[in-house]
């Protein structure tokens, strides 16, 4: 901890003197600067490359930051412009302390102090694949630890079904499959596949589907053990008991669960493994910022987005000064987002405020609250993972970190369905936290007793901001092309919305291009 | 840790002193005892019910600890014989400089120092439903972290099947799964289900099958972006690309991925969440023997349990004196492994003999090495989990711990059947290696210049051992009950064999008996 302190210091040192270049070449030098083997694609502009070509970079997250330190080391002379008074953007930690900003409310985060009490509001998890975001990690020596989302523990609720009762995911998972192979053994049994399958094929399909499902030797699904055994203990134990009786299938397909809920842990970006960083998604933010810091002015609100013959101009507002300042660079990255930036004046193309006009950011909301005990844990042995319900908070989230110690932090909701996230951001804060413990409760009896204190994030009300991320749906092509000397950068530009790998895609792709038409000159 | 050090010297001098019973009051008067709200059916004898009895423990692997632990609490004497200079029986962390000891070899662990380079060797994780050992890991403070066994970038490899490519997890779930929902769905469409579906239910299966299986509007399964997109990237990255070709339907059903390693993470003990105590799992061996240490005669060979009119009488060669010393007991509680103790003379009923005469253990092999460099991060994007093989090593695991370090440990070889165990067991341990060696480098190619060394642990050879764990097929009843004052314990007795769970309920479940027993008088 010291070292990397004193490590920090210095480069910090270096940086506000000579610069981050200079950061850099002593990083490599200190043998700091790691081999990032993790990375996909990582520009390597020539060193030196950028050397009197200036860069002004809209907005201090993730994106911008990339863009600033790989152009940087190729000696590209980067400005940031960060709105608030903070780099990350919507990679935000929540701690004790913290103070959220909405457009019509603030509120102060009252966690405790211990290591683990805290809430990412922004990104919470990496995929296995997000080898770019994974590379910066490693480069920057973050460490990682798992995280969780399917946790066959975790609760499956759908108020009008099940009587109501929330049921564990190893019991609706285990079923599901059971009577899908049962099923589909019927139809082979009964040849009515056989213009699919041949007489060695069927044999085959009907061995490989007892074992998908569970079935009994005559192709039934009579539950299985996979599901857990009935009473407290779930396994074995002593002596193998009864398993529990399989849920109901008619209540099993008029639930919503199969919609998706079922399958999530299916889909490419939330199948395991995925990683967080130990002590908070910020980890890469800061990170980032300790080696671009210098090159961010912070409390700077763009005003005026603006091309010259030369490149470009930003006009922007000093916060602390509140006087109207101004950077004119040969190329600008814009990674504001799409809902705030097509309101700032500017001299873009018709194809690019169209196109800006034409992107709806998710609504996204999330609630943390910080319980008094880890009952999740101690009484019903859920370590990490995501409980499911039809009701607005769509989520919750079980830490995945602080295991077995004094109180935690849960996610009390995560919703992005426009509807309810709308319902929740019209809310007071206080409200939202009532609205999201009566909910909860009907997963946990006894829930709100349970908590000490909460707070919550409307993405859609949080200034500079104004949504979580884009919709999915295709970017439009003319954000992906330069207009004049500007280009559009962020997440919103990929097709990894709302990731960080999205974020520094984006970079990347932006430091290229210009990497290529600076040596072109 | 400074603070814990002192805590633990504190309690081990207290220990050394006054006994365990001391020990365990004083960590009440500290605080340090925990609630233990994680445990389910630990014995709570009431204090001093054992006082004036004694107990020999044989064996100070977990079970024989717990039971020591849970006995001296209520004011037993205890006194714990074990064979070996170690604590902690079958659960064994390898980390540099350890030895280990077959009958007809010796091995010395070339790990280096870091406190990431270790192979648990024994029991290496821990289901989230194990509540009595999760239990005491929260009541002694061990600190734990996620153990992945379904990761969908780790590997399934067939020698015969995809040419003989290692094809990534992602892929094998996601077209099974699709194969299915698509047959399903034309059964359910060519009417072949009509007796089994109404109408309505039809319908719904058929749409809850198009999210099951990533089915086009067509209910065909025509590749799924769940299994990946084509190239490198994986992911959508800047702009989605063409998804995956499914695997041949042929090649899945002649594969032998389908008979268990494709629904391995269904089964109740491998799904998630699982744990691990951070830095090996001997920290739960360890946590036990700084509280019952002072009980265990280490090198201490039983060679004969006898009954006696009092009790029992077992009767043991000191190895470090080479001299022959006995201890009668009130009870003793007997953890030695059936194919053990089954050749120590003794006094068993008939039954008893026939009982243990006829579990078998499986002959399991780990073998463990330590890599350079974490190729299966930096090259495959592989976070922990496990990948799967026909040959003889069947299972690769990747470190759950230590991402993005230098070097990494990995299990180069977990084998429990019967015939390649043997194959294994039958060679020196430069040969297993090599041969692992061998195999691993048609999963990874390159593999053995990866490796720096490695270490391999035939438990059929282990002394005092004789094997991993019993066979599953039921406990023999005589080995649930006493015989005489004699009680039978271990994981052997339960339904979870070779877990550190049934070592712990085996332990509960005894101590209560005696406790019983005592208590009628």
């Amino acid at each position: 901890m010291n070292t990397t302190m004193t490590k920090r210091r210095f480069l910090q040192s270096v940086g506000a003197v000579a610069g981050v270049e200079a950061v850099y070449r002593t990083m490599e030098a200190l043998g700091l600067s790691g081999i990032g083997t993790a990375h996909a694609a990582t520009p390597e502009l020539p060193a030196g490359s950028g050397a009197g070509k200036g860069i002004v970079i809209l907005g201090a997250g993730i994106s911008g930051m990339a863009a600033a330190w790989e152009l940087s080391k190729a000696g590209y002379h980067c400005t940031i412009l960060e709105a608030t008074g903070r780099a990350g953007g919507r990679s935000f930690t929540a701690r004790g302390g913290d103070v959220l900003e909405e457009t019509d409310s603030r509120q102060q985060v009252d966690f405790g102090g211990e290591d683990h009490l805290y809430a990412n509001m922004g990104p919470a998890r990496i995929p296995y694949h997000h080898r770019t975001i994974l590379g910066y990690c490693k480069e920057f020596g973050v460490d990682l630890e798992v995280f969780t989302n399917d946790n066959r523990a975790a609760l499956f609720h759908n108020r009008d079904r099940f009587g109501g009762e929330p049921v564990p995911g190893r019991r609706v998972m285990t079923d599901l499959r059971g009577y899908i192979a049962e099923l589909l053994a019927k139809a082979v049994n009964g040849n009515a596949l056989d213009s699919e399958l041949s007489g060695e094929d069927k044999e085959r399909v009907l061995a490989m589907l007892r074992r998908y499902g569970g079935l009994n030797p005559d192709h039934l699904y009579k539950g299985s053990n996979r599901g857990g055994y009935r009473g407290e203990r779930i396994n074995a134990g002593l002596k193998a008991g009864e398993v529990n009786d399989p849920l109901d299938f008619s209540d099993l397909l008029e639930s919503d669960f199969w919609r998706y809920k079922l399958h999530y842990s299916q889909f490419l970006n939330s199948n395991p493994t995925l990683m967080q960083p130990a002590g908070g998604m910020d980890a890469i933010a800061k990170a980032f910022e300790q080696r671009v810091g210098s090159l961010i002015r912070y409390g700077s609100v763009v005003t005026e987005i603006r091309k010259t013959p030369d490149g470009a101009r930003i006009v922007y507002r000093n916060a602390r000064t509140d006087t109207a300042e101004a950077v004119d660079a040969d190329f600008a990255i814009c990674t504001i987002p799409a809902p705030v930036l097509k309101d700032v004046p500017n001299d873009f193309s018709p194809q690019t405020r169209a196109a800006l006009d034409s992107v709806k950011f998710v609504p996204a909301v999330k609630i943390a609250f910080q319980a008094r005990r880890r009952f999740w844990e101690e009484d019903h042995a859920i370590y990490g993972g995501i409980s499911w319900t039809d009701q607005d908070v769509t989520q919750i989230w079980y830490p995945a970190n602080g295991y077995h110690r004094d109180k935690g932090v849960i996610l009390g909701a995560y919703i992005w369905d426009d509807e309810p996230a709308a319902r929740f951001a019209k809310r007071s804060p206080p409200e939202r936290l009532q609205a999201a413990m009566a909910e909860g409760g009907r997963i946990h009896p006894g829930y709100s007793s349970e908590i000490e204190s909460g707070v919550s994030r409307a993405w859609a009300k949080v200034p500079f901001q104004k949504g979580g991320w884009p919709e999915s749906g295709g970017v439009p092509e003319a954000l992906t092309r330069p207009d004049g000397a500007i280009y559009i950068c962020g997440d919103q530009i990929t097709a990894l919305p709302g990731w960080q790998e999205g974020a520094v895609l984006a970079a990347h792709t932006v430091v290229n291009a210009i990497g290529e038409r600076v040596a072109k000159g």
